[in-house]
């Protein structure tokens, strides 16, 4: 080692002796013939007084040194009880100097003030910050913690393959050409899905992986292209066990912050946490549940309020919000596609105010404040319209007003798991909301096609696909998903009327999952399993606002690295080695690796 | 949970409670109406005794049961010692079938006796056999015992990407087309190597991470597309600290397997292991050490003997090989690229036999038994000419000779760290030998471009390539490399001379390092680390003949995956939309997301 302590490690007790030290310039003081440098390393800050002027004179921020002194005990009145290392200083003899630094393109300290984009051009300078060294900390503390858990409950870490086949989940996949098989194509996975269940009809019955996940998607605000899943799957088991493991990895997790989450964590129905939260991530810090009111309103002569659904959510002391608010409030519920936000505004005296009030009747008028157990001051904000929309629009008022009235607080913590959603969403749906269908039918997974139906529904689920409930749950921490599974199909009749019902014919179904169906017909135990956000989980243990902030080389917009500047060309020589542009013969011919010569 | 207790864990203690369990059909014998089923899951097996036929009858090998039923002492003279639950027995009060079996397509027992393409095609009925589900535990448990001795060594996990830039280390990368930068490319990464030296950039010390890796290889034996190394990279370190890691690694883990090694191991100069073993990756469960006899021979009248180098390797017992052993040897010679091997025995009275014989000299016969080190009975085999490949050849017959002669015995092991290693070797002879050179240049780096030279060749490496010794080290075990790394180059004008004398212009190095270049300006700590290779690793530990045999789901030959038949086609609307082939406009316009318009 070029060091013989850390210096975050210096004490009183190291008085007198002769120690070697290497870090970073963090921080250079003249003070008339002696410099005092504050050296960071990753342990901490130490500081080194070093009296020769030709030698301290060069010493630039972010210089590497290597210094040999002693330690002594710092002047009366001059420790620093904010550094560990405080009560002492070390005066040089020897300093060398190990690396340079040329002037830095931004500062580094807690505080940053360059764009995202310079952050990460220059990621192992913003790593250097204590903030960034303190998120992947935690995330490495974050990972150990989650595998002593599972190991203790007697899962093994397996690691599946990432040159997989293109089986779409609802994303796209990445591809990858496969030069000894010109004109096939490995893909990346969207998740070890299909192999942790083979795990599981293999018998290995405890399986988890911090696995690295794949999707090509348009990425939206905070997603990645490449992600990590905790991924976990057991057999013999039920959603209670799986529920149970889930909390017991989210207890663990939070007391790596100091912070004790209460078990067992509340469970609610997908049904109710549409109707009271207008979303499947309620957010349960707080209340201000919606209230329908579409029997309240079946009489009305408001033409706004004849629709299939009402709903309210009340403001509390949104009354006085100034005009050009509340026509903000407009503005916002347009950039989420709804015409307005219509409100009624409860004055102090209990009259009702705004432009929907003189549109009711005095019955509603009279009875509207109980209805939605909104008070004197507060703002009634409502929707009206499809039910599904409607409540969604609701649901991000609810949330918005959770943070304008200061109902959400910081260091809050609610966590609940979402359970019994629908099996099925119109297809249409879901590719509306940026998913890939897997198949041509007009229903498509909510949660993933080899979800289990409940019991119940197991007899239903293909002819009344719109009753039919999952075996599925969502864990759910202040109104983000932290992750979810399901108890899953491990029958193969079951599994192909799933298939069949989201519109894969056979032939179809045999070619992306045949060798999941393969696999069925040979002792598949019953088995389940839930896979956390690993990036989402350690950017809430870490306070991070974007997922970014625990990723040590995360991408920036459009799956671009400043850092590296991939994706990036490609030779011509690398191209045609790919086999990219291989075209097959006329005839396909079997090549000899066994891969498929099948054109595209 | 669809059980109450474990197979494997039912005991005597458990006599007389009821008791539910679930898991496979390891067999089935019928008994006049009693069937005694052994029952397996992932703990170990425990029998059943179900005595209703109309029940047993069905159950056929590999059905999936949950069982009710009472634990008994098994009747006297009955119990099984060989079974942790041999002294009860459970007799089933209800049998739920969980699932059925179709006739296996081979059977689940410790001996295989089909191919391994059938294994891998149906791998989860492979991974049932107890060697597979030992393999993978010990996996599991060998990557947890890594994690705690790098944990209590003060090391963090961080995730390193795996989309990253094309940036050749010695082989070919695997491509991802940049659906939203068409026309660009990721890569795979050949290690993570450029980021972990960029983690030290950034001030995280002691870094590790169990990683993925990918190759684009023409999969000689053994080789996976995708593999993992156990990757470790540390600051202000010198060859000694990374090595003392090492040997604690090594000796955690084979202690898994009751195996203590001792340490410290021993080292071995890279000039000194071809000298000796004719290889740099010596086996030294042996001696039979080569012996040069350039200078032996320097007079000699035999003309195949008139070469730069000449040397021989002991064969023990040897003489009586019969005529078509030796001739055997001729072919296994010249299978290795040679034109034979000559030999000359020694017989049981001294006198040398063989064609050789009779071209040497009175003298050279004299004296050749004492300058190899033979003994009356003995083989000398001989190898003349160009001094490497000569070595190789006498390095090759030397480990065949140790598995002949029982020299090489299962169940030792010898480690030993190969250092000093050459840093350059001409380019040429790296890619004879299946590697990518990474620049135009006569020289390639034998390790790889980052590797420090040895600080005494810091000022000549570049004027004087061949002679210029590398800071690297290998870790061999029984003559496999497991591993190996090395300290890095950290300043700037020394990694662009590196880059300088294996031909890469500068602005070459600037558009494939310039990253770390960057870096480097911006005070990079010296830092070194190794990485194992994690999939060879675990085979030694497991005994397996093939790093296959610990991988889940590993590929075979040509980078096939016979279970999912992976790589495959992909649609016309994937190569679409995946933007592979995409026409730049004529004059390159940067893109919205910062991607990288070049044409390829």
């Amino acid at each position: 080692m070029l060091r013989t302590h850390d210096l975050g490690s210096l004490r009183a007790e190291h008085i007198g002796q002769t120690v070697t030290l290497a870090g970073w310039v963090a921080r250079r003081r003249d003070h008339g013939g002696v410099a005092f440098v504050d050296l960071r390393d990753a342990s901490g800050v130490a500081q080194v007084v070093v009296r020769e002027e030709e030698v301290f004179h060069g010493l630039r921020n972010e210089f590497v040194l290597q210094v040999t002194g002693t330690v002594e005990r710092r002047p009366e009145g001059n420790e620093n009880p904010a550094l560990a290392s405080g009560e002492v200083e070390v005066i040089a003899d020897t300093v060398v100097v190990l690396n340079t630094s040329d002037p830095l393109p931004f500062q580094i300290d807690e505080h940053v003030e360059v764009g995202e984009e310079a952050r990460l051009k220059h990621r192992y300078l913003d790593m250097r910050r204590p903030v960034m060294a303190r998120n992947l900390r935690l995330r490495s503390e974050a990972s150990r913690t989650a595998r002593e858990v599972l190991h203790h409950e007697g899962f093994l870490e397996i690691e599946t393959p990432t040159l997989t086949r293109s089986t779409p989940e609802g994303a796209r996949d990445f591809l990858v050409p496969a030069r000894l098989a010109p004109g096939s194509w490995y893909a990346l996975p969207q998740s070890p899905q299909l192999f942790k269940q083979l795990l599981q009809v293999g018998g290995f019955e405890k399986y988890y992986q911090i696995a690295r996940c794949y999707r090509d998607e348009d990425f939206r605000a905070d997603r990645q292209p490449e992600f990590t899943q905790l991924d976990i799957e057991a057999s013999f088991v039920d959603q209670d066990d799986i529920i149970a493991l889930g909390e017991k990895l989210v207890v663990a997790l939070w007391k790596l912050i100091g912070v004790d989450i209460p078990t067992p964590i509340r469970r609610m129905p997908y049904a109710e946490a549409m109707a009271k939260y207008g979303s499947d991530k309620p957010d349960l810090r707080f209340g201000q549940e919606l209230t329908e009111l579409t029997e309240f309103f079946k009489d009305t002569n408001f033409g706004v309020f004849k629709a299939p659904y009402v709903g309210a959510v009340v403001m509390p002391g949104g009354a006085s919000q100034p005009r050009r608010t509340l026509d903000a409030w407009q503005e916002w519920a347009k950039q989420r596609g709804a015409k307005g936000l219509a409100y009624v505004l409860i004055k102090d005296d209990g009259e009702l105010a705004g432009p929907v009030a003189k549109n009711l009747t005095d019955a509603e008028r009279e009875g509207l404040a109980a209805a939605v157990g909104a008070s004197n001051g507060d703002c009634i904000f409502f929707a009206a319209g499809e039910k599904t929309a409607s409540r969604a629009l609701l649901g991000a008022a609810r949330v918005e007003i959770g943070h304008r009235t200061g109902l959400i607080q910081d260091g809050e913590w609610a966590f609940v798991w979402v359970v019994d959603a629908p099996m099925f969403e119109p297809a249409a749906q879901a590719v509306a909301s940026g998913d890939v269908a897997v198949g041509a039918g007009k229903w498509t997974a909510v949660h993933h096609a080899f979800t289990s139906p409940r019991p119940e529904f197991m007899d239903t689920f293909d002819t009344d696909p719109e009753s039919a409930l999952s075996y599925a749950y969502d864990i759910v921490c202040n109104g983000s998903e932290l992750g979810g599974g399901s108890i899953r199909i491990h029958q193969r009749d079951v599994q192909e009327r799933v298939f069949a019902l989201m519109g894969l014919d056979k032939e179809e179904a045999e070619s992306k999952f045949g060798f999941l169906l393969e696999g069925f017909k040979f002792g598949a135990p019953p088995h389940g399993g839930i896979a956390l956000g690993w990036d989402r989980v350690v950017s809430f243990l870490a306070g991070a606002e974007s997922i970014r902030d625990v990723i040590a080389f995360p991408k920036s917009g459009g799956g671009f690295d400043p850092l590296t500047s991939a994706p990036g060309p490609i030779t011509p020589q690398q191209r045609k080695e790919a086999g990219v542009d291989f075209k097959p013969a006329p005839k396909a011919v079997k090549p000899e690796d066994g891969g498929e010569a099948v054109a595209v």
